[in-house]
């Protein structure tokens, strides 16, 4: 379950409090130079630092101990690890007998039977998607398409150059904002995805949901072109390439890619972990009571999202990719008889 | 890529105008009781008929002609097929050369080379979901959980008593209308759900959006929760077996079920074929065009959307129940010391 | 579990005394043309007539009802049915009592808790391989490949001209035997095979065990070559294309082709059914009684399994191939640095 | 491809020359005592130091740095690593021009178009043998099944108490040998395999020819069962929990456990690397040369492989038992109508 993909294939470990977190990576074709600045940069990315984001900062120091040959991917699995270091396992003692409302601590008790490793959200952590990341700055290494990440709306905010300032005061409230993140991709071939159930519009959304927070997703004009009538919804073919004169649909018609960008949102929830003190469910006197959660957390999760839902795109297109050279066929007929 | 699950699984086959469509599922728990009435009430939700809905009306007799024993499932895969009777391929012909917008026909041709079956949309047409609706029927006959499913929004519509009417002038004018349907499952235990790459959320949105027109997903509040502050998005716990007061979050926590409703929300299009003429580029005079779509049409095929959409979700929680078995702790500590 | 493949994907449904038997196949390259008569041709050489095989003869006719349009795959799964017509179900209701030894009644009766189809050997039955044999004819029908396959050992016997005549002998005495089958792949390119868990030996191996009966498989000397010296072991490389002086290792090192022919052994057990009265348990008196089989079996049930081998192996080498494509590097260095 | 399995799931990486091999291993069920100390010992066992090993001998220091809290299992992926530290990477440098007999240099640099890493064999190394042989540990720690792994047959030599003087004297001519290991599990329950394409027997066959060297697989009596008759071949039930009074067939019914000792014969093959002068093909000459191996090789790798094979066989079954969990029937009918 924590693998994901055929050809480019990603197998996450690590949790919040333990050692190390990282993740192994297959498929990157062999000959792929393995440029080390995109990795950390794309970490950097994801690294607090900004308004609105934690006080816990990790250097996020990686190291990649198998699978490179004279700077280049060998054809065998990359493994790539980063340590944990700056774990405070105190913060989270008094919690045990009072779930945080919006966490999994919950949910993950019963699951694992008590067994798991509570510490900073375990493997619910966020912390896991920085190994995401890597995964991901691996796959547009070979890929030829151009990422384009951006935040569009923030709690009520959606002119971004207020950003800071936005976050400041929700800051001094004690709260928190989600946001909604749009990704666009240039470049993607007519005809990636596999129908039925491996349609490029579903492996995205499965990955997306995937990653922590995240409540919804939604390809092209998305939600909002609820209340279009059929002819202003239709993207209007305007080129023998497949060029539309629109795009609503977002690039993806039948689950496959159709020469347009691709383009998706996705609503990541306000942060869970707020300063302020909450009501909450207490096991040992089995009443509501206030609590009031440690730790150091984002105000806006959202604002370091973009890179990791940017990376974990870039995952799936490049296992979408390997699979539809796989599939492709050598000759198709010289005019297409039922186009 | 036509199979999904890892115990219920469902390997889906047949084009919309080829002899048979059908499905092949494995997986029902051997004893159960097989419900030939249910199948037959699921497919007749499915079919055409109320106003807004195609005149191409199958009577969609289907067979089952493997898996059953004594009237109980054998614990081999079941196989049901049903004939496509009603097809009118001559209706697709003059369409070679220009390709209908919103559709795939465009995409199909360049992914198979050509080859595929062009008539009436092959196999990226709904037709299919009529063997998804059978195998979700199956999921159901063991699954523990009520189903509840709602049209909330068609077009600019949210009162639904007057869709009849309101269906009526959409068709009138030549258009089409997309919707909103809203699920929600009762009785789903605590802990249902894999992470990282097989959380509840994560794998019903990608069964989403396997089916044709769906366009969004989101749990819970979604998109519209983009504006609130954490301590109002937050659900708070108020009991011992994870009832919260609200449930915002629908259901899902670090990607398990916890213990409330689940409850998401589908944007399905504007059905991308209507009667109004279109532009669309033509592949003989390289220019734009006027389309008329003949073929007999959907004004809303949302309408008949929320039976596919229920019982593709029921294969998803079938898949994860039985899943969750295999994962399950046996022996969980009696006092939950990681809460 | 019953689904083979990640492209060529082989869905196989049915039991013995059902309605019908069939497999979905996904996979055959769009455009590539279906020879009906290769799959009659392949059912014939599995259909009993021969001296030594059973007395069921079924005619054993095909429909393909999806998949293919104007004599070619369209790419999307192809559905393959055969109905089962003579199946004499009473021969086997006094069997319920009593397990047949070298038969999988009893185990089959825990596993699916009394509820499997028992007729026939329900699932377990080699019924099944008549699916798996028109699975594989269609991944001849787009492999570039020559297989041969041989019987080289049936019983005591290695001299296959007096085969007829020796099988006489042992049903005259209401006996039956094994037998080994040799099957070599010519033209196979170097590199199929994907380390370290789908290397080609590794999937070839999991699929012989697949079918009923088998008990061993080996690849070149196999376990004869336990007394050679290395130096007598290691085939000696030749050519520039990978061509050795020997093929000891049967075509294949590290798991992958080598670019000498694939060569294995696969031995097929005595038919368990044999007309001899044998001891087995009683559940109703709980002590061994004699059992006399009825029902119509082979003799020597390997004289029908080459056909059914070799298509299997057809299936796996389709797979590989496809995958391979995949995972193909595109611009190898020129020179080799790392010969 | 270099991950194994759907609950128990392992994924390997490293190869002989880079800093560390390792495997992420999931499925250990949260709150299992994890064992260091068994690790350690089936490291030992692997590691060369008898007679007929080699020199090379590396400490293989483990550490696991994820899925462990207060000494049990989280029921999150664990991660465990050994460092290479004993490398000679010059050793292999001449060896560029010149592929070893019996070895995959040639395959791997065709596959992997010459960016594989050479030394040592890279990922084709035996070395990888290592992280596989801790993964299985694992899953020794929460089955209840007993293991027993025997070498009957090294070379010609059937009596294993001369075994150290049999070796000194291939190693005296420079030659290596191979050999055939039993392996036995005692206490399985019955119906552990899933038809049609996940058996016992098959996927234990997979795993062993994954397994570098492994040439032949075999159940109960294997090949040399071929000469029985099938009344002396039948395996006669004895007793209502399906013990029979011979175990010719190994444990394995139509693919499924019955409730007897899984026994199978696995054939190593002799060592590739001989200190004998060989002939191998020359790129640069383009013809036959003598080729000298250099680096520190076993001459009997067989004696190592035992812990390999069991600690393999020990991660299929992990997997197929935790399968079986899923697909077990809850109430099964109290007198199986169907036996």
């Amino acid at each position: 379950m924590n693998t994901y993909g055929q050809f480019f294939k990603v197998t996450l470990f690590g949790e919040s409090h333990q050692p190390e977190i990282g993740v192994v990576v297959e498929g990157v074709p062999a000959g792929t130079v393995i440029d080390m600045t995109l990795i950390e940069q794309d970490l950097k990315k994801r690294r607090p630092g900004a308004v609105g984001t934690t006080a816990r900062v990790e250097a996020d120091h990686f190291r990649v101990t198998a699978g490179i040959f004279q700077g280049r991917a060998t054809g065998s699995p990359l493994h790539l690890v980063i340590e944990n270091t700056d774990t405070r396992s105190k913060d989270y003692q008094h919690l045990l007998k009072q779930p945080r409302p919006g966490h999994a601590d919950y949910v993950a008790s019963i699951k694992y039977g008590g067994f798991h490793d509570h510490r900073g959200g375990g493997r619910f952590s966020g912390r896991l998607t920085a190994a995401l990341v890597m995964a991901g700055s691996l796959a547009k290494m070979f890929l030829p398409y151009t990422f384009e990440t951006e935040l569009i709306k923030v709690g009520t905010l959606t002119d971004m150059s207020s950003l800071d300032q936005y976050l400041e005061g929700i800051k001094a409230k004690g709260e928190s904002v989600g946001g909604i993140v749009k990704l666009s991709v240039k470049g993607i071939p007519v005809g990636i995805g596999e129908p039925f159930f491996q349609k490029l519009d579903a492996e995205i959304a499965k990955m997306m949901f995937s990653i922590p927070a995240v409540k919804g997703v939604s390809f092209g004009l998305g939600f909002e072109g609820v209340e279009r009538l059929g002819s202003d919804f239709n993207d209007v073919f305007s080129d023998s390439d497949g060029t539309t004169l629109s795009n609503h649909s977002g690039g993806v018609s039948g689950g496959l890619s159709n020469g347009n960008d691709l383009v998706l949102k996705v609503f990541v929830k306000p942060t869970s972990s707020i300063q302020k003190t909450q009501e909450t469910y207490d096991f040992e006197t089995k009443t509501l009571k206030p609590l009031s959660i440690g730790g150091r957390h984002d105000v806006a999760i959202v604002r370091r999202a973009g890179i990791v839902l940017e990376n974990a795109l870039a995952i799936v297109l490049a296992d979408l990719t390997l699979i539809a050279r796989a599939t492709k066929i050598e000759k198709p007929i010289s005019v297409p008889q039922n186009l």
